[in-house]
């Protein structure tokens, strides 16, 4: 019913998540009829994209470069580790301008309601991140959600064993909440509140 | 806080109606981290749809082709004309299986809230098609909303000076109802039950 390419575009817009095959039609419709500077600019975009950006090294985040310039920056200490869900979290703690140390981008959460467990996160990456015997302590900033949670006691457990302290920002995110809406005051605080945990 | 080619993607795919930064920032992570095959082929899909779909020139639906294989078809009675808004009306008319005329694809609706008028949907064009000579009546079919009647009644009087009967599809459609969600029979009755306007 539509021509081909026009077929192809509808069928490779359904890869965006949330849009189905009628949502998927209405945006072809529209980058074709109203909007092809646009769509050409996507295009270049999303190849380019899939050429230049890759995951750093050392963090884990989204990178152009083999290190990222924080994980090569010389006024970062080196000895504090900070474990983020996603590079969105990242930034939400340099907002807070509390935190000089290093990070690890998990790039998601342990969420077996998702199929996804420890195994799909690569956490042995992470152990090995923070097993450069510079790290002194690791500081878990994944949400406070089920899933958050969920991730941060695993990842304790896994590093309990080695001579490293893990902490955990205080609870000052509120419960079931994430930091991607939480005021910089807020996880300021619970940055200087986190706690020590595994010493029990 | 992106590195350069990931914010070029994220503002790149606001083009996309309905998308904010928020969320274009999340599909571009969902793209980077979970469906780098998914995003080639969407990349494929937009550059191949810009380089091959245009409009027709008869009807001014999708097409590959200079002139469709609808407005070339030698079946179609070319003494009817079927004026819809949108290229999913048109498929909506042919599963009725109740017309063989041909269409014209007026590929939007006048509409003063969202600044499209007459202008903007080149109805000279329409004229210019509607007056080859063979065309004896035009079947307006545009929605029974209030974008698609003040359409209705501005194309009947654009064509009323010509020799041709404009018609319009009966009120079977659910006033404020939309071609694309009615049922075939519906749309089929509505066909039969059109009226002569601009006759009194
Ligand atoms: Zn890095
Ligand atoms: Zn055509």
């Amino acid at each position: 019913m539509n021509p081909s390419g026009l077929e192809a575009l509808i069928e490779a817009l359904r890869c965006l998540p949330g849009i189905g095959p009628k949502s998927a039609q209405r945006l072809a419709y529209h980058l074709m009829q109203h909007d092809r500077a646009g769509a050409a600019r996507l295009g270049d975009a999303i190849q380019h994209a899939l050429q230049a950006i890759r995951h750093c090294q050392r963090c884990n985040t989204f990178t152009e470069l083999d290190i990222c310039e924080r994980c090569a920056s010389p006024r970062r200490d080196p000895s504090l580790l900070c474990v983020v869900e996603t590079p969105v979290d990242m930034n939400m703690m340099e907002q807070t301008q509390a935190y000089q140390g290093l990070y690890y981008v998990l790039m998601g959460r342990i969420s077996p309601m998702d199929g996804i467990g420890p195994r799909d996160l690569a956490l042995e990456r992470l152990l090995a991140r923070a097993s450069d015997g510079l790290v002194r302590e690791v500081i878990l900033a994944t949400n406070y959600t089920n899933e958050g949670e969920a991730t941060a006691h695993y990842i304790m457990a896994m590093l309990k064993a080695r001579d490293i302290n893990v902490t955990r920002i205080a609870r000052g995110v509120p419960v079931g909440g994430e930091l991607e809406y939480v005021d910089a005051g807020t996880l300021a605080q619970a940055l200087r509140e986190r706690k020590l945990l595994g010493s029990s």
